[in-house]
């Protein structure tokens, strides 16, 4: 509800509406080598990034957050978590969706009876995402997001994924994406389709952008220096300095 | 801060951040004819519809709200309240700065040291505004917004002042404005440069406007069912179907 219809609202004397709840999503983070924040990651150890990161993606939009903190690579405790997450509307997981002896999460989703929909796309960053179902009897369902694990990865999925399911619920859908001049020139490298880090902004004439200088999918420096995802579609050929593209804004 | 700047936070250790407090914008609503939203109006008598549809308004701008009331149209009460609202970074009032017998406002605050900076502007709804500037010995200082009483020209008002001053503290500027081309022709009346309720969207070769059928800075109903104010710059001709205009997103 925007202010114009809380004063309507008051103005014709509805001192207390029904509302509908915020829908709840809940984040689980997985991995063996995740650290919590306030701890010096040992060798082979990170800290835990994706979990406060998805977190604040959710509050965004409006949602309710289910905090679960992060399930180490383990049939048990792995389930224990996803069980409490699937009382949830969505279930939002980063990491144990790839190809590795310790990405168990699709076969505990699996044993826990959530019908995979999908997993692995043609997309950069992003490749592994996990979608699946989880259906009740009583015909309500939550959703399920396997985002992967590297960090720019689990940023780009959410926005392309997981902000569109939340919002048909909230009936906030914002428009996101808008065209662009590239301000220098770019050769995408492989023919996935790619969001590149970027920054626009507009020069008087029109929206330009520029590419950021970004590492890949573990590089979330560059990305906390973007407003917004460059699209390359997957034609392996030179953009040239001037032409437009479709920018995602974040 | 945004996610992936929090994420980025998380993942080099910084468990804990110095941040700046949001600012404080103290609300007010004045008027002997206001009564609360669970009473039913007399003769004469209106319910408070501006003290929620502000509020509303500095919430969603990230501000924290000092909710103080409504205060009667007498100089001692208004006193009281105006001071406690001096506390905070911003007060804005709504009612009682036109140009009546019970128009206290601008007396009030110039009796509290509020040094008026200016009263009144050639816009359309929103011509009674009046704007100063509270400084205090230690060199803080508040910036008082006297809006006017009818809940459209309120609105417009915080949107084109109150919304920007804030933002300017907040660090978090939106663009607001956009280009858009007519549905239907429109004569504005008078020479008042004026923001008219309007519905926006793309039709897929770009944005189109759709004037609302208004009724002027009463009708609030209206301004609910709107997505932007459009603009004209206050000349008095015709505007054609197709025609490009400015229009503002709320």
């Amino acid at each position: 509800m925007n202010p114009a219809q809380i004063g309507l609202l008051a103005e014709v004397g509805r001192a207390k509406v029904r509302i509908a709840n915020p829908p709840t999503v809940a984040v689980l983070t997985t991995g063996n080598e995740i650290v919590p924040v306030d701890v010096v990651p040992g060798p082979g150890q990170i800290r835990n990034s994706n979990g406060p990161m998805l977190e604040a993606m959710v509050h965004q939009l409006g949602a309710s957050v289910v905090s679960l903190g992060v399930a180490r690579d383990e049939d048990d405790e792995l389930a224990a978590l996803i069980r409490r997450g699937l009382e949830a509307d969505f279930l939002v997981l980063s990491g144990g969706v790839s190809a590795g002896v310790l990405d168990l999460v699709p076969g505990v989703l699996a044993k826990l009876g959530v019908r995979q929909v999908f997993h692995k796309v043609n997309l950069k960053p992003g490749k592994p995402i996990w979608f699946g179902v989880f259906s009740r009897e009583n015909n309500t369902r939550t959703l399920v997001f396997g985002l992967p694990g590297n960090p720019v990865s689990s940023f780009v999925c959410f926005e392309l994924s997981v902000r569109f399911a939340v919002s048909v619920l909230t009936g906030d859908i914002q428009p996101k994406q808008k065209m662009a001049r590239l301000v220098q020139e770019h050769r995408p490298r492989g023919d996935r389709p790619t969001y590149w880090p970027a920054v626009f902004k507009d020069d008087g004439a029109g929206t330009i952008v520029s590419l950021l200088s970004w590492k890949g999918s573990g590089d979330l420096k560059t990305l906390a220096d973007a407003n917004c995802l460059a699209f390359f579609p997957g034609e392996e050929r030179l953009y040239v300095a001037g032409e437009e593209i479709a920018v995602y804004l974040i």
